[in-house]
């Protein structure tokens, strides 16, 4: 593996670390706020689950001979915009934001991982498949849902909106990091304009996500 | 063992357990303010390991056949009374905050697991000993505390303010929880007067845990 290898896998490893990271973060806010004791033992542990994938992902970046904090920090601010834009005003709108953005960010970077060597590829996957709160919001939303006509037609609408800026995001960090684009590449080598499939595979995984809550993309 | 002594286990076991998930609540709130990655990044392992610790304890509970959720639901606004009277205003007295809180929370159920079942204390014994954040604290606080005399004059006060709040949130659980009194009173046996000698024991730990800090307690 040449040292130009090295540096793509370290920027999409550093980026999948502050996902979890702010995974962590997030669950543990939502911890905080959630309206039962049962709910607020599962997010913590959930909390907990992402500490410990990122903590996986940095081991990896370490073993490669990167600095995993290093890594980190490049993305401190990655979704400072996407929040800023997108504050939830319930504990509904709260549930599908992290369902929506965690899903968006985690099919970005399953699809960049086809560009990484087989190891870094391992971890990652295995870490994005690890994400088991989203159940938690499947369930509680459709629980919700489907009881509730008014609360089905105001997350269809800001469904739409998350994914909107989800996607934004994905689109500023193609702009700013050329190792994504590369990486990305790899994964649509059979397209003549890999952005336009990325973000084509993007919306469908969303409309797929959306139609489990019985909502409309 | 007989119902009594499974009760009274049960609630200080409650208690740990509550006390474990706040420190995963603070610890992660520290986390999001640490002024550092590197800061965040440890932080978040120890609230992680707080929600591990916890969910030992809940463990224990059902292993002796009570209900874990309503055992922590029953201590869910125990220490908010003494949140309101000590709001931090600097990342240092967050710090101290947590050292002095959770060393009386923690020296307050090492007594009271005197009174426990072998099996119940080992697990509350373990559980307090694993409590590393205050490692941190110690760094931190000596580190900041060594160069600035005015900041030690004020953390001193500090201390001083949240030791006595501390011991307030210990007398009310004493009053309203006779289960607890009767486990601190096996632990205080051979004294006439199991609560001041109680107190005297917290104070005095307090008061070496302040000098480790180099602070006059």
């Amino acid at each position: 593996m040449g040292t130009l290898e090295h540096s793509d896998a370290i920027e999409l490893l550093g980026l999948v670390a502050q996902l979890e990271h702010v995974a962590f973060a997030r669950l543990a806010a939502d911890s905080a706020l959630a309206p039962t004791i049962e709910q607020r033992l599962e997010l913590s542990r959930f909390a907990s689950a992402a500490v410990e994938r990122r903590d996986r992902v940095l081991a990896r970046i370490t073993e490669i001979g990167g600095d995993p904090v290093a890594a980190v920090r490049q993305y401190d601010d990655v979704l400072d915009d996407f929040d800023a834009r997108t504050q939830p005003g319930s504990w509904w709108e709260r549930l599908l934001k992290a369902y929506v953005g965690y899903g968006v960010a985690d099919d970005f970077c399953r699809l960049a991982a086809e560009g990484l060597d087989a190891g870094s590829r391992a971890v990652v996957l295995e870490v994005l498949d690890d994400a088991s709160h989203a159940e938690l919001a499947v369930a509680e939303l459709d629980a919700a849902g489907s009881a509730d006509g008014v609360l089905t037609a105001r997350l269809a609408l800001w469904g739409r909106r998350l994914v909107g800026e989800a996607l934004g995001v994905v689109q500023r960090l193609l702009v700013q990091r050329p190792a994504l684009v590369r990486l990305v590449s790899v994964g649509s080598s059979g397209s003549a304009n890999p952005p336009t499939k990325l973000f084509g595979e993007l919306t469908a995984q969303h409309t797929r996500r959306m139609s489990r809550l019985g909502l409309t993309a």
